[in-house]
């Protein structure tokens, strides 16, 4: 995915939509020896993107030190076959947004976790058990502002130079699409 | 996607197919302040995780100088919905890798170019035009050994404990798939 100076948008109407579309997050923070990258779930929370996981995580620990991070979403829409190998591409939508993060504690931290769920599957937060005072505890709930957010986007057809044109070549774009399947009941649902 | 030991994979055939599965990784360096994360697309050769980009791009730069590099891969597989919040989950294939990049050139560059076309539409390298020389020279390309490779994976039904079998909660899995669509041409060919 090449840079274009046209494909960055720093609107947040553009960089709210592919967070609350995209399920799963990259997370990566500076470790001793390098980055570490974590993917993980996410919600956007209204300026933040918030992330959660096991309190004794140490990738989740070091970001909640308050060390720079990075989190990038990406949506994968298509692959762009041009009539040369050089300009094929892919169609994606992508955001990238760097900051640091901070500990999300108290009413807040449920809330999160209750937005969480909401996003995944909205209303399940109605049917499940709410977490329990020890199942909070071993969690820990970080918020990353969106100050520093920016998205790239690519659509449409191959961009095949002119030359390139004559070429007796297919050149179009293949869609993808994620989908989601019939839900499997675990077992002790099917036997009920 | 809490870290639990018996999710962690060293075996090369479990990462390889994740590797050989999936279109984009996330690929992080450590920047001047702080890490940047770079969503592209790759390919694994032997005993490599391959990605290439424009040769001015700021992030590969950086990586070609040798700083550490973090690329983390993942699939998506489906949503856990358990009976408490807390053990909501998803199902993932996921792999990270550490290490330091060495720039891809001559020959080999080439060939890692036609492996990567080659896995996003097989065949397709016999027909697309080749990359021209100055296509080659605008286009740098940088292997990660999997030396320091391991795969996360979770899958199946969720794990509820033994107190929450009893709540009246659908659980299960709702799966995921990635759906290539029909192809569309680009408008040359449409009108063709």
């Amino acid at each position: 995915m090449r840079r274009r100076a046209q494909r960055g948008h720093y609107d947040r109407a553009t960089i709210d939509a592919v967070l609350d579309e995209a399920l799963v997050c990259h997370l990566a923070v500076p470790g001793d020896d390098g980055p570490i990258v974590l993917p993980t779930g996410f919600v956007r929370i209204g300026d933040e993107v918030v992330v959660h996981g096991a309190a004794a995580n140490h990738l989740l620990r070091l970001a909640a030190e308050g060390r720079p991070v990075c989190v990038a979403v990406t949506l994968l829409d298509g692959l762009v076959l041009a009539r040369s190998a050089y300009s094929h591409s892919m169609n994606y939508r992508c955001v990238v947004v760097f900051g640091r993060a901070r500990v999300v504690e108290g009413e807040e931290k449920e809330r999160a976790l209750t937005a969480f769920v909401e996003k995944v599957v909205p209303g399940r937060s109605n049917e499940a058990r709410p977490p329990s005072p020890s199942e909070l505890a071993a969690t820990l709930v970080l918020a990353v502002p969106l100050d520093e957010a920016s998205a790239k986007v690519r659509t449409g057809p191959p961009n095949d130079t002119e030359a390139d044109m004559a070429l007796d070549v297919w050149a179009g774009v293949i869609p993808f699409h994620l989908v989601r399947g019939e839900p499997v009941p675990d077992s002790a649902e099917a036997g009920a």
